[in-house]
């Protein structure tokens, strides 16, 4: 008998960055974050599990791909064979609706609808929490793609990294009407991967630990402007806390830097047009591409501005999403 | 009588960076700094100590100054006339020979130059030590400029900065053919002063106190470095203290970003230069301009390189020079 799942889930955006791993295999950080799921970018993924297949098939876009250069996909089936305790193999198929010219990664849809799908086929009852523990195994910030909305991702303190898992800041259905704007000025394959630069980071950087001392107390600041809806107070410290973080990885050495003269194009115009009295606030990844936080009145305005900058290859606009879900 | 003299100084790059003071109106540094007097920019100031003014009479580049809005220079000459006991106006005539296009500011060779020439002509008979502690009453990096070659800046203890003072790191005449190109990417007024922005970063960076707890051993790198001519070690921790101040200000609130589109394409020039087996290294003040250390036998190829990217307005060669003199 063939058992099969599918299950659609979102990216986010991290509002207060994870950077550094205390523990690289089990994927535990070593600071809380926050991010805000959304609702534009997703991956659908398929597993059905097959007592006939004598190895796992795997299809992204369509494409069969080699299982063993991908040896993380098939760690984490293994996994939930483990938990499960049936052996058999899978077929997966996933696709992808997170173009790489939207600038996000696919990582966190892409595990977080792997763990929901997959534990689904393998028969497995996660409740939300385990399904975050288990997306985290994946992809870090998969644990936080498992919920909608505004999403806290605990740190934890165990060592097995059961208490580290994202829950729903907000349970019931919220407006608010703030938008994410992504301005992408390169879809190059970045120059060192998240993973050898937060590991470059921690090992490296004098200025590392300031940055871990404060990551607390902005998510207190966050939590609490999310609370009252208070976009500015919202917007400063997640601008502020992007910066802390990117100039951490810059102290490392070798020096981690993802910035390129297209991303401070665009830093140095949302600086100017906050004093020109558009309230917009920018955030940035372990790459070259922005996102700019700003409400829905203010898109328009913000979106014109970004367009005229020569750097600028594409913009997108996102809003708040919803959580992972099973489909079909 | 008129007492008069005049009096050279050249301009200083730090290598291991001045960031934030400990007392702003004695001008006590956070943390100790090292420095390379350059041989090509300086200011010639002449000071006539002259019984028959009721004013100090300020030129600078021969256009009279309004002494009210430039106090700071008649605070300094207070100074010197309180230490002198002589009590007479002077005229002070001021040549900076440190054009705003080549990327150097003129606040180190004038205090410098000044800080010589009044001194002499108010018959004050100073120690270079001494000399160094008043010039750094006029501008912190101007207590440098009085020594020539690689200068030390103690931090010192002292609450009435008596131990706080630049000395010469190599006495005997030092060759090293290695040489500064200064890449000039913007000559605009920077957007936040270099007091401001120090005094910012001290007050809210959670960074700075890593930033701080680093430079001491980034210091002892250098004198090692220098000592050895070992280039390679004096580059890297030159580049990456730099890139330490520029993230520690960055993570002030509001940041202060320095960097501009023009000064990242260095950088990726500079790096990438470094991949292709290209010693050069980068150090960054508190501006866009970038300055570029080689080797001699690399000065060429590197400025080739940078005079091709559009963002780089002038490129200048600068190398090790003489410390502040009276002349003529």
């Amino acid at each position: 008998m063939i058992n099969h799942s599918k299950a659609r889930a979102y990216t986010n955006i991290a509002l207060i960055k994870y950077w550094g791993k205390r523990d690289e295999s089990l994927i535990l950080p070593m600071n809380s974050s926050l991010s805000m799921t959304l609702d534009r970018y997703f991956t659908e993924t398929e597993v059905s599990v097959d007592p006939i297949l004598s190895n796992d098939q795997i299809l992204i876009d369509q494409n069969t791909i080699d299982v063993i250069s991908h040896h993380n996909l098939v760690r984490f089936l293994n996994l939930i064979r483990e938990m499960s305790g049936n052996p058999y193999f899978a077929k997966v198929e996933s696709i992808n609706r997170v173009p790489t010219a939207a600038g996000f990664a696919s990582s966190a849809s892409g595990y977080a609808a792997l763990a929901l799908a997959a534990s689904s086929a393998y028969g497995l009852k996660l409740t939300p929490k385990e399904l975050s523990i288990l997306a985290r195994r994946g992809s870090g910030s998969a644990s936080r793609s498992i919920f909608g909305g505004f999403v806290l991702w605990h740190r934890g303190q165990l060592i097995n990294g059961e208490d580290s898992y994202s829950e729903s800041l907000i349970d019931e259905v919220y407006e608010w009407p703030i938008e994410v704007i992504s301005a992408v000025v390169s879809t190059d394959k970045k120059s060192i991967s998240s993973r050898m630069g937060m590991k470059q980071t921690v090992e490296t950087s004098p200025l590392y630990k300031g940055w871990l001392e404060s990551v607390d107390s902005d998510i207190m600041r966050a939590i609490h402007a999310i609370k009252a809806k208070d976009f500015t107070s919202l917007g400063e410290v997640v601008e502020h806390n992007a910066l802390k973080m990117h100039a951490t990885m810059m102290s490392a050495w070798p020096s981690v830097i993802y910035f390129t003269s297209g991303t401070l194009e665009i830093i140095n115009l949302v600086q100017r047009m906050r004093q020109e009295g558009i309230e917009a606030y920018f955030t940035i990844d372990a790459g070259p591409n922005v996102k700019i936080l700003c409400q829905k009145s203010d898109t328009g305005k913000v979106k014109n501005a970004l367009i005229q900058l020569s750097a600028v290859q594409s913009v997108e606009i996102c809003s708040l999403g919803k959580g992972a879900s099973l489909i079909e």
